[in-house]
């Protein structure tokens, strides 16, 4: 997935860009979108490009610490130029900051949960009553703060790691899903892993990609239980590309430690199964791996995160050490 | 969960021990089992004892790297002298090494897996073919190595993490379960996270608590995908303790940065329930957490690790770091 | 659910109905769509419409028993005049009979399969051969017949019983779900229980409902567990009707012997949950059962039926004998 | 599965029987047991023995209508003899009749439900009340009455369906498992196909096979979704008979109108796939089908249900008309 410094010469010049230094452009989001979908862009870009950008929020909207409305949407399309169906498209994320110092979560009766039957999940137990959480983000020292007024210790604080909940493109054909959605379009996976300095793949349907994001959380743990992370508000610097001819199925993720698949269905043990799957045939085709031999190694070193067990669809993210990779075909 | 030295002294008072400085025994098993029941102990011991064992193996079993042949049991059960059904078992992993320069791990048709079809999620498909490695283990350097015959890089080196798939009391009633089940009561887990300096709570379903253990793993990655770690035969020390009057419902593991719930049954989304279900209650009961609180801060600390999804039961390991935790009431 | 005369002329003047007599409109298709979503109309109707219609074929299309070329789509958008979001749309299919004299059914390597791994049940196992079956449809005898030139006996004759895989109306917000899918709009549902003299209760979502049909199976089992049932076209007469004010949930169904709800979500057992709960919810409020005593009714002369196991959501029928049923309230 | 008189006979001699009329003893069971596991049988029989018994309760029990004490446990084990590992046992339930006036069905907070959070799909969810439902039994007029005192119809009455909870042999190896679990070895399935005039196979593990029955359910409906059936004890005569070298995976039952297989697991998908995958496999054993045409036309004919939703492991029974069914080979 590493290209050389010639490849991306290469893929910019195919793309049209005048130069190899990556231009940089600053977009302002002024509409959320509630569907990932292929609709009129809201910015053009050529691979390479760098967008400084930040999540889309309006005043009273889901994240303000008093009210709590609607969500806003996501920010997108991007229109990739030369990303045409059956590409890889590449997405950067060299900077992710929260930018307001208060993030929210909450419970409620007819949210989604992990651990209360909801409306996927549906019983005849009562359901839980409604709870809003204010967070404090003290973006200095890196640490989310909560008061805990029903509990012995008042308060708790957690260090921040913040993270974007969702990164798409359009969905095959004419499907439209909903925010709330992950699926190979990549969408609301809600993984901690997608954080500054990683790098996401995500499987090219349109010409174009129509490239989506949102959802900041400046914390959230395995699962996000509670439906929710510490949605806040982020600063947002992207920069994009796109692999020629290389077509994946699910979305991957690359950091300094692992290369990783996102699978996202119900059931989680086929989410578990999709992106297992997915790194043995990654393992197979990039690194000279005979499948077996990857299945066996990978089930000796391979590290699995459930990212999520409350969306519409679960996502298992399954990482592979870097460290122990050969060098790649 | 940790005891105070008086604490521990009274303990051992109660159980009948003369002093405070806890004995040793030595134990070489000469019998392997292969259910986790009730049946006549091979050892009793008293609450403080510390047992300097071994996992069960004879010439030309499962673990021998040429042949291959049947499992060799579990080894117990010990009779904890004081523990009573209702109370929880302490069990320290104090040292757990190889002690062999091999370890073994397959595929076979018949087998189980999780990227397979096998006899629980079975299919039309045919099967995979049989195939068996030995990996050797490195004791000096602390790495496996396999030969990888098939693959572009002939030979892969990882590090080592042993660990114990299997520690389980009896089961409640007259039930006994193969050495495959895992389930409230322990068993096969196949948790990396029961490794040296980790410490794990059992309930008591019956007065002597009827200890086990057995299937060293030298590494496994989450999920034990290919169905098998990295199986040895492993030096363990374990020192046994009791709380009195203590009813978990679910395995409990401490090591040095998390408290950690081990939940078992299928469907996965239902182990990953349990142990987060369980971990909620232990912060309400120990850490004077109130319920949804306690909900709202595991959600953005905690992690999460499968274990298994492969056994009969699937393990899921909840996870929230001791550094956040209050001080306990 | 059943409505007296009385209210069926209240509705149909409401709706602007000049007479009681219920319009007939002759209804040819000329385009198949590939998703349920809210898009242009194609038709009309006014509450208590017979509409003649049929499903959607072009020459060369997956009906085709030579070629089995792409899908065709759906028939629809209809725009219900009178259904208000918030409303439940009601759907007599008063005639529903097989016009061509084959039906397809196949097996495919990528393809969807509740026997062989699929795309989301993902596996390392060799996927199944490509396989496809032409029945012939004997409608005089009302049997399909299929050839089997693997098998000891040659040839199976079965009896026929045509439904409608789907019927569906936009769903929510600006979600577009592709023709696989069902949901609590209705769409790919596979019920074999949606046929000749049966109602369908649809919650409309957008004002007008847009209502969509197709997928006529001339027979099929439980599950559709190879994926397709006996796959042809067909000639359908439906009657539309509006319930003011009255909101579901999911789908209900209602023929001479049941009411039903038909959920569907993965996994099974939670789309069985939803149908049962939203029975339960069914039969205290429009039956007089208290919730628990519902339960424990339902629990002893419920039946329910697993009709897909291979969409991308699953869907279980929940049935109550109406035999059994107090008078409504 | 069905045997010829000359059959029957050969079976009968091989085992030692003296004659081909069948022996009809009486057995009234002195005790219950709580584990389905190999232990010192209660009752000697040869194949082709007619047993006319009872199921086991003693005052104060879970039956009683008032009281509602500790469950009695299972009758067995019956000890066939000529039944070998790797036979297959038959089971005739030449009878089966409420014996009492009364039975019971209750909800627990404690307890195993469908539809509310429990022990295995717990949640953090208040649990629901206790309720417990004494069922009048009219035998004369074979319909179960219930007072309902809290909805708006106060009473109801439905047809009575006698059926067997649990039939089972010994599981394999040193296994015992509780008496709510259904699984390879039959137990707890909850199948109301299991009645009066059917034929249940069961694999055998051990020699003499060491059959088990009990949990009467006057009636029931698909999945036990309250956790219990109109739970009484029964009058029951049985006839058992082996297979010789017939070795089945899961158990098989045959009516006069369906073959079937009842496969228990959890997930619920898996246990209906390990039905279905069983009823090919048993297609094309005996019935000389080819292994995608026997999936195809099961997926076409076959019906399913939903046994039980409620028992540690779920059960699913796939259905094969036999009408449609060509000669055995």
């Amino acid at each position: 997935m590493r290209r050389s410094f010639l490849a991306t010469l290469l893929a910019l010049a195919l793309a049209g860009a005048a130069s190899a230094q990556p231009s940089t452009v600053r977009f302002t989001p002024t509409v959320g979108y509630p569907t990932f979908a292929k609709r009129e862009p809201v910015l053009r870009v050529t691979p390479g490009t760098i967008v400084e950008t930040q999540t889309f929020s309006k005043p009273g909207d889901y994240y303000d610490p008093d009210k709590g409305g609607p969500w806003p949407g996501e920010v997108g399309p991007f229109y990739v130029e030369g990303a045409a169906a059956g590409d890889t498209l590449v997405v950067r994320i060299l900077r992710l900051r929260p930018n307001r110092d208060t993030a929210v979560s909450a419970v409620n009766p007819n949210g989604i949960s992990a651990l209360f039957a909801d409306g996927r999940t549906r019983m005849l137990n009562d359901p839980p009553p409604a709870r809003r959480w204010v967070w404090r983000l003290d973006r200095e020292r890196n640490v989310g703060v909560l008061d805990l007024p029903h509990s012995a210790s008042k308060r708790i604080e957690i260090p921040l790691a913040p993270m974007l909940g969702r990164v798409a493109v359009a969905p095959r054909g004419e499907e439209a899903f909903g925010g709330l959605w992950p699926g190979d379009f990549g969408g609301n996976m809600d993984a901690p892993d997608i954080r500054e300095g990683a790098t996401v793949y995500l499987p090219v349907f349109h010409d174009g990609a129509y490239f989506y994001f949102g959802d900041g959380h400046a914390a959230q743990g395995d699962g996000e239980i509670v439906g929710s992370g510490l949605e806040t508000t982020m600063d947002v610097t992207l920069q994009f590309d796109v692999i020629k001819g290389k077509r994946i199925r699910w979305p991957r993720i690359e950091d300094d430690r692992h290369i990783m698949v996102a699978g996202s269905v119900r059931p989680l043990v086929d989410a578990f199964r999709i992106a297992h799957v997915e790194m043995v045939e990654w393992l197979v085709e990039e690194y000279g791996f005979e499948k077996l031999e990857a299945f066996q190694v990978l089930s000796q070193v391979g590290t699995a995160r459930v990212a999520n067990v409350v969306d519409p669809n679960y996502t298992v993210v399954a990482r592979f050490p870097k460290a122990l990779l050969p060098p790649k075909r």
